[in-house]
């Protein structure tokens, strides 16, 4: 069975990380992944929460949400609920966890940085791109911060990046695009570090469990493309 | 005094109106006045509030929000604090009261448009570019609606503009960037119709409070502008 | 066509300002605007809002609400509902910015006064009543404090009134009650100072979009009703 | 000790029964004791809750609260809050339980009645304030149901007073004023029937624990200080 | 008529009291009054509330809970519909109450103890179990505190206990099950302390008002049961 | 380095699953993982949620919460802050995921069952307890179902559990202690099948990121301890 857009099953979509999208954040990033598109805005603020006061060490964390009609069909604001749904909240402590793997918080100092990845419009694969659109608005972010002499040291580890992979069809296939999602016996988000090495891994079975050997054939197909995004990721700060 | 961008007193800033920004909603703009920069989405949706029932007439309805990096500094989250702001709820109910000025009910069918009116970016204006924008994205959802044959005769009875217009340092201006609108004296946003009548008129007194003398100023000026904005709506959608 | 009441059509309702209604307030009025009746109640603090602090200066606040039966049928609390409604909000926030138009907050020193408006009975124009009524609390606030030595000077610039008006059947009419408000094609609320100046405009087109002729027309009625308020309120403070 | 207001110990406050302050509501009663105040008014409804369904019984609730500065120092708002203190709660539930213990549901029909209790000034025993008003405004609500034919029989099986006692400075005393309230040992809300019979007793050791012999002392006082009450409400209820 | 489970009208049911069933708190109880097991933790806090603040005293609190299964049929969480029921916080408030009436708090030091008391399971009873455990719990926590240093004298001024009683087909009978509460005709919470004396008395018409000398009997049979608790807790804290 | 109780790193704590702890719960466990103690309650309702309807399918889904003094100090309950925090809803849909991947909807009828897991006592591996006690609470519930005929063939699939695995000092140990999870470099949380397959993985770097190697050393250990667990459900649902 062919992909909906025609991909091999180890390709990744068309992906772009366009930086400086944003006049006022210290570090902004519209990432695209296919259809996906995230728009990501580090802010620096000179204090960290309560509980961390007198570490002398920084903080890292992130906001996840979805505009109404980022999807198919419209969904209510969350704001307008009032609360927040469990996704949201899950999939904003994943980057914020996913992101603080690679930050020194000492080299960092006394500073917060947030990074707010809205969801402009969805077609699967929202929280991976968020991900590694994050990396490079948060590096933007440090750079500035540097510049500013904000920092001791370089805070940054390594670089962060993140991508879905799933058994579709009785495929393992990578960079799910919605289509591809609903109809997956297992999905699983894999974040990996810049050298390969792996920070979160979320497999789940949504139709039938899954094996060891499926598991390894998707961890091997999402350190490719987590190797793969690295790269862009550096093209981008490059740029 | 030369205004921060150098612009006249009755120059718009440049404003930039991209129809079809996103892949699912039935009508989307982004809309640009300068540095403010909005995404409308317009969602079709084929059912009418509870109280609207059973009146044969459809309804149109508008939410706007700011991402929170949309401004100088980081604001919280509203779906994070649990409630909708005050100036949130006001603008929301502003900009459907004018969209609905422009609406046959009967022809739009018992369906209802909802437009999302998300400042991606905010410098000054964003309400007056959300009710700009908001109008073309409908335009498109009508369209739409029209080609599905979900309408009855032509919902748009004209359509809508909206600018901002005050009094700074003394001098009526057009189209307030926000480094104007903190010190202006006087801060009105007037919202037309294509042929030039007027749909709401709020005036407020943030320093001094203002004569009909300047309030006739600025209405003069509001019109013009209006009357601009109208103009590139048209060519817009001719495109 | 008559007026439900049979007014003609610049004239005002019965206005009654009683102050002192309340035994604790630092300054209380109930304000009746025909069957409109608006119990207004001035607290003051010795203290100001975080933000304010290291300015020097004060801050005048207030808060709007209707009980659950002042209106035809009963509506549910918003205490119970857990949040605000936009109207409730935004008419709040209307009284405190005119309010603040008149305040010199450099003399007010660094004092609160929030003035609280709870609609007992509801019968149109409750913002403009609240207004009107929350200025005369404020003023003998203000005269309590001056009494206490907490002020620097005259903290009041000038007075502050509101009145509705609207175009009915044709006709523009002032102070409207509920059966006329309902039916407006046009509704505005103006807020002018002692001396007649605006502070505030907001003409809604509720039916109909309005012309520059309709809105010159409302205005004058407006600050014709406006000045009449002034009188009463200052015959009310000489009491 | 003489009491703060010159009372004797077995002396109710000035009680003042005023029906009818209300324009919309089918039953409205101001009702004062002393310098409490608090504004009745009742509401029906021609339906039950969701779970009264299918009984053929009808409903009586009610809803209590305090407006802002009712009290010496300003209360923030539960609407701002957005939530219900628990003592809003707690009494909103008593005179609910205690209207209804007076209420025939199937004479009620298939209604419900809303007596909402608005404090608008408060000093000491609101609660029993707001029951001995709120039967007052249930009879005159009773009534109009009846002249409308929307009752079977008589609903009304007894009529409802209640009075708070309390031990101060050693010696019970009826109806306590909020000077007195505030220094009492033991604090009792007593709720009866126009026979006298007993439909709530509420007695809390503020400080020491009260015996027996304390206890039957204050249910006396209390039994008097109602039937007084109840005299009160059928003259009030023959005006 | 028998009672449902075969006990003289004066009995109480079954009564466990299990002394230190969780690991962390500085005292817990596993209270159970036949079905009902309610589990009461006290937790020592080194500080007190704001209010509370230079007063040199310490303070009591206690939270009431119910798990959504304790009852015959399941109920929603309090937490996931986002706000506290009215009967949650009465009981909570009342349980606090009765505690504070038993503490000297001068000698508790500048300490807070709060009682979470969580109904594990309900059978009737639950207000009067958590009460009774709560004090066991609470005298291990002052246990805990003394060893430590923490107060100063002893913060006990007595024991407190607390009974439910009720006319349950004409009979006045102790310790009610669930089975009896629901169709009793006056239903009524006693808190007593430990030598006798009345710290709470609550006693509510559900059905049929009820006379002076229904509460007479009804307080005489709670007195009785908070007798008997009293010394089970006394055996409790001697194990 | 010796583990903090004395086992070796394939170790399991002390499991003990005490079924039928409630008396009113269609299915119910007390689960223990040494000091960890959660309270799992089973309850069956005839309908499932309103997007599950005409399906002819039923649903099983769970709630997670801890008690306020679970754990060392003591947290705030989120009944009384008034929202979920993002840990309790994330566990929540991960109870929910893991107990769907056993079930046979269609044979379940139209029923939903709802798995309550309270956490009484935390000392690290509360959700893997959970899931594993969730488990036989809900095959006690499939049994009372079946007997009930309200079934149609198995619903139950397989059986599920879940372990928590870590690295610790550089040692990849099975079923984390609190102690141990608060200094592990990588945590795991695996959920099994009967059968040894995966229902889901969730590793996380807490502080270092990890290899591939040490992934498949953490899931062979934890799939060691899935097979016991798997052992134990199956005795204590034997007994």
């Amino acid at each position: 069975m062919p992909r909906p857009d025609g991909r091999v099953n180890d390709q990744l979509r068309h992906v772009r990380i366009q930086r400086g999208w944003l006049d006022h954040a210290e570090g902004s990033v519209l990432v695209e992944f296919g259809g996906t598109r995230v728009l990501c805005a580090a802010s620096v603020q000179d204090s960290v929460p309560r509980w961390r006061r007198d570490s002398g060490m920084g903080w890292v964390t992130a906001e996840y949400a979805m505009l109404p009609r980022a999807t198919n069909t419209r969904n209510d604001r969350e704001s307008v609920k009032g609360k927040l749904g469990g996704r949201t909240q899950e999939i904003s402590r994943l980057i914020g966890r996913s992101l603080r793997a690679c930050v020194d918080f000492k080299a960092l100092g006394t500073n917060t940085v947030t990074i707010d990845c809205d969801v402009l419009q969805a077609d699967g694969g929202t929280r991976t791109a968020a991900i590694t659109g994050a990396y490079v608005a948060l590096a933007d972010a440090v750079t500035w911060m540097r510049d500013k002499r904000l920092t001791k040291g370089d805070p940054l580890l390594t670089s962060v990046s993140a991508i879905s992979v799933g058994v579709v069809e009785g495929e393992a296939r990578l960079d799910l695009c919605y289509a591809e999602d609903v109809k997956a016996d297992t999905d699983m988000n894999v974040v990996c570090t810049g050298d390969g090495r792996l920070i979160e891994v979320q497999g789940t079975a949504e139709g039938v469990p899954f094996s060891r050997e499926e598991l390894n054939q998707l961890l091997d197909l999402a350190q490719l493309g987590c190797a793969d995004l690295t790269m862009m990721q550096k093209e981008a700060l490059a740029r």
